[in-house]
């Protein structure tokens, strides 16, 4: 195990009818709120009157961010800072998924910044302060809800970066699973597909020999989310299913598979960036194109570890690494495209012909993140793998 | 999955040579610390020097509480608190395992207090304040390091008891498992026990049926520190076996396995409490003879879970339920006897015939920590199963 420091204080409030605790909860840390928050659907399923009604209980004035898309970009985020400061507000409240939290986060440390934001991005200034960030989660998959990055759209140039500070970490958030009873099985499915690929990318791409026990932590969530995922595509109002597949996936990227894992790398997050970045496709979707295009590239160079994957997940045995690495990327691949996720850039409608212009964005990114194994040349050969 | 609130702010900072950051890190909260270590061990392994040197370094002004020693005693934490009060510390550091850092809270939680400290352990008075605690870890077992529980004993009437309050949760916590080293084999054997034993008292003791995920957790952690604790028997300089068995036993009772499974009970600790408390012996020691006579009295009423256990962590397969449990508690009391932990009352040199007398004892605790099913006869019953 390599040295490391674990640190996740997000108070996380978990369970049914937990969001009437929300203006509580924000009134610990200001008395007026940005609320970003999305497309509307928070007005359809009544998550929206919840969360006004408990912050104006708790006499929190509220400003609004709405319009928030997946894949949300940095032109909204300028909005919102804008906004923050001319309103003055003291907090930020993320009531969504990923796409929210991660503009919330965006808009908590612009505001403390005295430069364009996305200089945190790029990495050419570090975040030294943010405001304080609640959430109210509506869809599972990011873990942002409980951990300190944020990912966003620059649509100049078509750049999906991040960022990481302990900063942007949460302080609170709340987690009721019944608002996902009307989550799409589409994205139902997506979900699942961001937050395997999370506890994955932590399982094959660190620099520790000695994973034994962080191995057994991410095979335990991929068991469980697998499970639940097939779960709530029959019955999307199975409370327990969507608990355990709401808690798992913010479990798997919190922090706790990583720690003493040395250097993480996520390098399907990194080409995903580029298909979501060009192509606006959702997040989990382009994963699922990705993830088994770049396990069957890699399965080579470690195929001990991929068949430890195929035998816990998938029970795949008595075959000898090599078959049962490939047999192991083979079932996932398949179960991605059995719970309605695309696994080819042909399912996802985006052409094979512009895999360099992909690898050339891709490669972008590589250069910020530091991935110098992952030239232009081995983005092409992983995307080939992802027709 | 029931409701829950998770909220663990202890920042862990793990490894090798982590020690000498102890003094930046007592800074973040103040100048003059309150020192509290056990019986000498740190000034045989340099773990004292290295502390001293690097709080000196920080310009940490330092008071020593020397003397703790393993079952703590409520009259060295009311020493503690005099201390600490007439020379105004505005900090407190443990330095040992999990007796000195439960001293520490107590002291903690005690000067903060215009009353008795012995009434947070009656459950009389609620802590409202206390001391911010920092630890130096030296002996991995209770996960005081990261939690917000604390385990006195009062001389008087010998009742072993505990706190529990998020005010005397570890702001920090330094783990190297370096110092673990020099720890002898009965310690290692009963380190691996207490950590084994918090983790399976929440999987038997939950009021939540849909538990996969979490007993998937304490599964992981359970192997973890069963292959590691006989790597560390055969070689307690083994860095990794000492890093997984340290970290595993952290995150077994930290309150990561037990979110979402309701009201969490404690039996085989509250009956072993009572063993400490009469006779002393070590609390490792005292779990490993009541857990396996516990588990053998409680196993008719859960079967298929005891069975479960004896599949996931001994591969008991093919048999009957009620069967499976039985041999998987036959084979973790021999893992037990393999790794020298004694298993019955005899092997611990306690008399059989102070049953009566022990269960009176723990009848006690269980009225203090409102187990009703557990009366002196359910107490008898389950100690004459550990003869």
């Amino acid at each position: 195990m390599q040295n490391f420091i674990f640190e996740n204080p997000t108070r996380i409030i978990f369970g049914k009818g937990t969001i009437s605790r929300i203006g509580r909860e924000v009134k610990r840390f200001g008395s007026k709120v940005l609320l970003v928050y999305g497309q509307g659907s928070i007005k359809k399923n009544g998550v929206y009157d919840q969360v006004v009604a408990s912050l104006r209980e708790a006499d929190i004035s509220i400003v609004e961010l709405p319009g928030v898309k997946s894949n949300p970009v940095l032109s909204l985020a300028l909005e919102g800072i804008e906004l923050a400061r001319k309103e003055q507000v003291d907090t930020i409240l993320a009531v969504g998924g990923g796409s929210v939290i991660d503009t919330a986060k965006t808009v908590a440390a612009g505001v403390k910044a005295e430069h364009d934001v996305w200089d945190f991005f790029t990495y050419k200034k570090a975040i030294k302060d943010a405001l304080p960030i609640l959430t109210v989660l509506t869809l599972s998959a990011s873990a942002s809800e409980m951990n300190s990055a944020a990912v966003i759209t620059n649509e100049k140039g078509a750049r999906k970066f991040s960022i990481r500070s302990p900063f942007i970490q949460p302080k609170m958030s709340i987690l009721d699973p019944t608002v996902l009873y009307t989550l799409s099985p589409e994205y139902s499915a997506y979900s699942a597909v961001d937050a395997i690929t999370h506890a994955l990318e932590g399982y094959f791409n660190n620099s520790e020999p000695d994973s034994l026990l962080q191995d057994r932590l991410v095979e335990a969530f991929i068991k469980t989310i697998i499970e639940n995922t097939e779960i709530i595509l029959k019955n999307p109002t199975d409370y327990n299913a969507r608990a355990n597949m709401m808690w798992s996936a913010t479990l798997a990227f919190n922090g706790l598979t990583t720690a003493g894992m040395g250097s993480v790398s996520y390098p399907a997050h990194m080409i995903e960036h580029s298909l979501s970045a060009l192509y606006d496709i959702a997040h989990g979707a382009g994963l699922s194109i990705v993830l088994p295009g770049w396990m069957n590239y890699s399965l080579e160079k470690n195929p001990s570890k991929f068949a430890r994957l195929a035998s816990e997940i998938f029970d795949v045995k008595e075959i000898n690494d090599k078959e049962a690495a490939t047999e192991g990327v083979r079932l996932l691949k398949s179960w991605f495209a059995g719970i309605g996720s695309p696994t080819s850039l042909r399912d996802g409608n985006i052409p094979e012909s512009d895999i360099e212009k992909i690898a050339e964005n891709a490669v972008e990114l590589a250069q910020v993140w530091g991935l110098k194994e992952y030239t232009k040349d081995v983005i092409v050969a992983i995307l080939n793998r992802s027709r």
